[in-house]
């Protein structure tokens, strides 16, 4: 019945990434998706010097524009359109998703104070990769668990840098003058809502997962007080309209915005979300159970559920996180994608990268090839993927890398594909974390680039020991967002109903081979011990101490190549 | 005094190597190297076919020549003696030296039996580097350690298959026709000798670390009986004359010895000796407590001591095995320059080799000029020197290297810095041990290839926290040889004497530095933490199990490379 009422609609999802924004015309009744647009932001990430000022940032900074994320909607979405060849008039709703936490401070018209004084940098939108606030997020950590905060343990014990307390605390103990004149503490994923709907909303998965909101409330003033009494009353900054439910109707396209992206003044604006989690929706994942891994440079798993326990290792637990009704889980592998990136750029021979070109090969698809064509385990290797740190289940950032079981017969393939394989021990290590802890993994699906990889989705098949799932889009963040788009237009009942609808995933696309399954179990118990020798990071920690130590400018800065004497 | 009366006479060293022999003409007052030359081994290393005819070898074996040896004879001393511009009457005595175990089957007069059977491969020399006798020398060292042999703990432990009662095994067990055939079961480096003299010797050196000569005697009747009935009279095969003293008269010059070199017949003819204990003398180095480490694919340390103690680890001690009247000790790295080669082949990207290459630097060259430039600690990183096993202080081949601390900006001379100051850790590892267990080590004198990479020198010299001496000759064996011919010719009364008077040894050429040295001691605490993680075997060994599991024949040899099904 929905399908045949929908069946000449259209949604619109906007997914802004941390380089682009993507626009993806959707139909309601199916969710094929008719047309796409990307537009690229003019000033990208902001990390040197502030715009059209000689304004320098310091180091971890990484800033964005507001005119970029408008211009996204100005170009984008009408290229979208045309691409799609439909009328206009048949869109009935547009959704958004964004990187998060991305947060900006603003008057309380919902202006950024860096339109009015762009010279100063704590003015302007803290992209979700600033990490100039880590001393801060110490803090916010360290005063927490003394205090026994109770929120501390539903984000796995740590808040990070990147998110909106530690962010703000940064202004305010850098640029008081700001924090003083920020009337509104925003996320990015809300302010767009706001510039297209004209209605101020805090959506309930940044809430929950970056803004420490948890059982209807925020931190208390006395712990913020013991931060820095001029923080006590941060949440003033937060707290300024209902916290509004994922799927639910923000507002109304304004006339304003209408005119920017040429869709009907008054269609349905959806509440704001995070590309991550509104990624469930786009694969029909939204089910207790079924856990989304949204493989990339990290991998982010986002996986609902009607339990509520305290899982080692998560990024954050939200009751209504990724789909109302349920508890939604977020965990993370700190390093996936990029670290088969980095061993490319650095381990791998000119033997390999050549013979890789005279094939017309990449060189991962060369050593994929050569990867592929071993017998588990003939490497000898184990690896700990622990390179960009370690998020879940350790929730450690200062850990690292760690290999063992080189001989010199080992070739840059063999290293290679144990790389790969420690990512799927990690992942392996987070899905019985979780049924451990009493929270079920019924479904394991997969979204994002690294999809695309055969060789390494059969290997995560085969460790896993279970069928994996892969989405039916190449965009599911802005599919996904059309999808709640869709519900927020009151084309379908709920998120559920519009995913099945909607949402494309095969289901058990790649299925464990027993035999290799029965051979990683052998290799994965070596993990696990790698895993437990090096968790606790007596040694790595030592070794980051000695680096830093060798590294800090009042040290030695270099050795003398050998001092020879009465040779 | 000697040295007037000695500064007119010469003698020639020959050092047999694992490709090709080397003579050097040495004047006996000082030592000063006049000429040399190198003659290439025509069969080289033969470990596929027996010359000459169609008879295939197995995996793991390493055959010699003996005509090649011979070769060198004839060809590369008359070429020494022509470059020295000496005239032949004037050379006093020859010494030789020998790569060991290497090893072969003869009559009772010598005669190699490959001579007469050239298409049994057994019939032909073992190249100390043949690796086909493993199963006997399981055996051998089970058997030795369930009857509480005491002769085993001299060899901390373990007896090689590269030595010759491993060997010999073999033969009995896999031609028995040709074991029953040798008369002589002898070291080339014996051998030799008796193609020089007319006379059978068997000396100390080799009799010691290699067969098992300990307190005067062979392994028991009732042992060899215990390992194979029929190898119970083995010691037959070896004891066929006097154990010869080092530096002792062999015999004098045969007039068809004489024809073959061109030096005058009846000169004095060294005992035969290994490469690396005979450089000691050439470092001038063969007092108690001056370990001399030959650093080159591998290292091995020997060194003279007053006491006798069970070090952990080593490879051998054996009463007067490098010098008469003390303790020889040797101990060793299994792999050193060997891993830095495999990095260098196996992990550096080839924007590192062609930005080598435009600067007219080997990768070598250039990832140490990286390194150098770095302060200690600041790669972040620590490995073992593991990848080729660990000969000292573990004894056990089956470990394998291990790296920790990488992070996605690890960079290829971070690593190739860790594997350096990895071997340094290791090698103070070495010194320790001996210093504990009772046997003081008062010298590091350095010999070998190694010896001239000034910055890795210098790692060794911080790292073990004293100063490095380095030997004076670039042809450190030959050198030793010709020492230890003039002290058979009678021109110094012992090899310490001649060892003063020409050997060459630079002290102190590197010295620590105090705050380098200081970083050391941090790093090298994770080193040896590190070390004692790894130590037991149980990951690595389980590792090598399962690799050996996957490339056994009757294992499925490889991945399918991904089953999409339903997609």
């Amino acid at each position: 019945m929905e399908q045949f009422v929908n069946a000449n609609k259209y949604v619109v999802g906007v997914d802004f990434g941390t380089l682009s924004g993507r626009a993806v015309v959707v139909r309601v009744s199916d969710g094929a998706e008719l047309g796409s647009a990307v537009h690229e932001y003019a000033h990208g990430v902001i990390e040197t010097a502030l715009p059209g000022t000689d304004v320098r940032l310091g180091p971890d900074w990484a800033l964005q524009s507001p005119q970029d994320w408008l211009d996204v909607l100005r170009v984008a979405v009408p290229e979208a359109i045309a691409a799609a060849g439909i009328p206009p008039e048949q869109v009935i709703g547009i959704g958004t998703d964004f990187t998060a936490c991305t947060v900006l401070p603003t008057t309380a018209d919902g202006t950024p104070l860096c339109v009015e004084t762009p010279a100063l940098p704590h003015a302007w939108p803290k992209l979700w990769k600033h990490h100039a606030a880590q001393s801060h997020a110490d803090r916010i950590n360290a005063v927490a668990a003394a205090r026994g905060e109770p929120w501390l343990r539903r984000y796995g014990g740590k808040i990070s840098s990147e998110w909106e307390f530690a962010k703000a605390l940064q202004v305010l103990e850098e640029d008081p003058g700001v924090y003083a004149r920020a009337e509104r503490w925003i996320e990015a994923a809300d302010w767009i809502v706001w510039q297209l709907a004209g209605v101020e909303t805090r959506n309930v998965c940044t809430a929950g997962y970056k803004g420490i909101f948890q059982d209807g409330t925020y931190p208390s003033a006395d712990y913020l007080d013991a931060l820095n009494p001029d923080f006590a009353s941060f949440p003033d900054k937060l707290a300024t309209a209902p916290v509004a439910p994922l799927g639910g109707l923000a507002g109304r396209l304004t006339e304003r915005a209408a005119a920017w992206t040429g869709l009907p003044e008054g269609i349905a604006v959806a509440v704001g979300n995070v590309d991550a989690h509104v990624t469930a929706a786009a694969a029909d994942a939204v089910r207790p159970g079924q856990m989304v891994a949204i493989m990339g440079t990290s991998t982010c798993h986002v996986m609902p559920s009607d339990q509520l326990a305290e899982v080692p290792g998560m990024c954050g637990v939200v009751r209504d996180g990724i789909v109302p009704g349920l508890w939604g889980y977020e965990a993370g592998q700190s390093g996936v994608g990029d670290i088969f990136a980095w061993f490319v750029d650095n381990g791998v021979p000119a033997s390999h990268t050549s013979q890789a070109a005279a094939s017309g090969l990449s060189t991962h698809e060369y050593l994929t090839e050569l990867a592929a064509a071993q017998a588990v385990g003939e490497h000898g290797l184990v690896a700990l993927d622990w390179h960009n740190g370690n998020r879940s289940i350790l929730v450690d950032h200062h850990l690292s890398g760690v290999i063992v079981g080189q001989t010199l017969a080992t070739r840059p393939e063999d290293v290679y594909r144990a790389l790969i394989e420690a990512t799927a021990f990690g992942a392996r290590l987070i899905v019985e974390t979780f049924e451990r802890s009493g929270v079920p993994v019924e479904e394991f699906v997969v979204a994002g680039g690294l999809m695309r990889n055969r060789f390494l989705m059969q290997v995560y098949a085969d460790v896993l020991r279970r069928p994996l799932s892969l989405i039916g889009s190449e965009q599911g963040p802005a599919l996904g967002s059309a999808i709640h788009a869709a519900v927020a237009a009151g084309a379908y009942e709920n998120i559920g109903r519009a995913a099945a609808a909607m949402g494309k995933r095969t289901v058990a696309a790649y299925v464990p081979d027993e035999k290799h399954a029965a051979a990683y179990d052998l290799l994965y118990a070596e993990y696990r011990k790698l895993h437990d020798l090096f968790a606790d990071g007596a040694l790595l920690h030592t070794l980051r101490h000695i680096r830093d130590q060798a590294i800090a400018p009042q040290t030695e800065a270099t050795d003398t190549a050998g001092k020879e004497a009465g040779a």
